[in-house]
């Protein structure tokens, strides 16, 4: 089963609450609020976005990369925490 | 005037092109589809979040931290478009 | 083989370059030659690295990920590339 | 004065140790080590880069952009560190 439907639920609330962080950013730019509040409302969004992003690229080297129709070696898991660590680290 | 009231339009445009590129990431989500296809959503979502940072930085920049009570030198104003070109291309 | 070992002669080639650009950087520094040459070098040693890291991730997925006892399902190797292309473009 | 020469001396040992790390680099390629080491030191050398550019657009800010001929405002003061700590976590 892919790593989207398994993990369904907490993607979908992590998705809507950055639905909520972009609508507050329309909100405060139709507001003409404080540009720096802009900023930081916009901030946290993308922030919040490399997250998500980092999780589903996580999801998606273990479940469709490493696991297949054979169990993958120990060598390849090894290899495949090493590239999500780092493709983590470009994303916080 | 702030960049954010003077841009306003256009950039209540982008933002709201971004929310619904975060409605269409909450809804392949919730209908379950192909992973691939979950993380190309989620990727041009990022990248227009990116991209709109970057716009609100760049003007951030020239507004705020360029434009005060004194015109600024050719000089700051050089060194301001350096700074400009830098974070557009990190935030790429 | 290791594609760290099958690439070597193109990798070692591209890191000995960084090498140069990073001894131009210590030198521009050490000569207070102005700041905006500072950020340049300094800019194009980043660029130079965050592509040969690119690179040397893109290999270990290939290599070390991907590759394993087994040969891997197209699915996978279709995955696979899929995350490649994503890191390429964090990275660019 | 600027704030690479002000802050040379620090500068230049931050560029010189990252010589010093893609030295190691060009060594663990050329000695054909473990692909995972060789990740690790490039990472390592990346990180250390991405800091020293962090470093060097701030100092480009508060020097160049934000000091001029008269004293900048606190409004002026304030937004070029919000754009400073944008910055810093860009490149973190």
């Amino acid at each position: 089963m892919s790593h989207t439907i398994k993990e369904k639920q907490s993607l979908l609330l992590r998705a809507k609450r950055i639905r909520g962080q972009v609508e507050a950013l329309v909100r405060v730019l139709d507001e003409e609020r404080d540009c720096s509040e802009v900023l930081q409302v916009m901030s946290a969004a993308r922030g919040a976005m490399n997250s998500l992003m980092a999780e589903l690229l996580e999801g998606h080297i273990r479940s469709h990369v490493l696991e297949g129709k054979h169990k993958p070696s120990s060598q390849q898991t090894v290899a495949a925490e090493e590239v999500i660590d780092m493709v983590k680290s470009y994303l916080k």
